[in-house]
């Protein structure tokens, strides 16, 4: 039986409406102009960069003062590790199921990747690919690339699992989910909106050449 | 036959050895001085970042003073162009070999392949990947977009060809193009020199991998 594909996600707070209108408990009024920031924030950063984006702009987006936005988050650095923690989050989700899902580790590393070609063009994908480059402090640093490296880890030990049941042929583990997260992180490079091929279509398309390879005739 | 491997090609001219010491003809000696200071940006750019290295930390590096550096270069945009051209000049010499060869166009492109996967962990490798994300003006963006588009489109026309001789399997080549491009560039992120496989030990693995798939028993 084939892993079950990861369930959409419903989206996060659209920046559109502003969670500072309206009333609402103290406690989700609170979440949720907290990820009403964050999203701005990423939108921004991956319009603009990050270096080019100033606490200032990003308050000025939510029409909110800057004072406002530090009841939120301490600094623009703890901004973009919330813009990748939020990133990450559903592919971590995504990874639990499919490490807990039944049927063979092919399959339920492929339901990963579909997964992971959802998130990596949302919002937060820029944030996901290039928090790394923007020369944080070593702390922040540090923390971005033990969470990456837990990611990495996990699809090598699910590609192991497939060598291991045999749905997938031996090969060298660490430089296969180096060359599938690759592709995978290449399409928050290329990939736009308003593209004829939907995520999941392009999805399907890599799985379709990660699965069977080039090999025509020989 | 297989296509002929792309020949290594000599090492650019080491930051080491100072151009601006001993005596040389005047057109070598400035190809060779032009040459130093596009590869010591390269190595600053990579290490400190784009928009955190300026021109005096670059002349310092080299020992000469800024206004000597203004004789090879007009500014910091166009070294980060000649660094990115740096990079595509072998990728672009390997593109012609490939196409010229005779055999099978899936053994072209591989051994392509072979040549990005050197070309993207060399020293050029950063500013071939990162030129575009620097907020560059809009003629620079131009030009580089264009020079990337026009080896994906070559690219492409490889893996058509495949298809054309039946060496490669029906597959969509747009996609297909980009699943590779990004296992190969995602190697400029990850790669280190002190790795124990090297590039063309990984090549061999991601090729490997590309030709036959994952897929085991089914």
């Amino acid at each position: 039986m084939p892993a079950a594909a990861p369930k959409a996600r419903s989206p996060r707070q659209s920046a559109a409406a502003s969670p500072w209108a309206g009333r609402r408990r103290p406690r989700e009024a609170r979440a949720l102009k907290r990820e009403a920031v964050i999203l701005a924030a990423a939108r921004a950063f991956r319009e603009r960069g990050y270096h080019n984006t100033s606490l200032d702009d990003l308050a000025a987006s939510l029409k909110v003062t800057k004072p406002t936005l530090y009841l939120y988050v301490p600094n623009k650095e703890a901004i973009l590790f919330e813009c990748f923690r939020a990133g990450l989050d559903p592919l971590l989700q995504t990874l639990d199921e499919c490490e807990r899902a039944s049927g063979p580790a092919r399959e339920r590393l492929f339901a990963f990747i579909r997964g992971y070609a959802t998130a990596i063009v949302g919002d937060f994908g820029w944030c996901m690919l290039r928090a790394e480059d923007q020369h944080l402090g070593t702390a922040m640093s540090r923390r971005i690339k033990l969470l990456k490296a837990g990611i990495d880890k996990r699809m090598r030990a699910l590609i192991e699992a497939g060598v291991a049941d045999g749905s997938i042929r031996d090969c060298d583990p660490k430089m296969t989910a180096f060359a599938l997260a690759g592709a995978l992180n290449w399409m928050g490079h290329w990939y736009r909106e308003d593209a004829t091929l939907k995520p999941r279509e392009i999805a399907e398309r890599f799985i379709d050449f990660f699965n069977r390879g080039l090999r025509g005739r020989d």
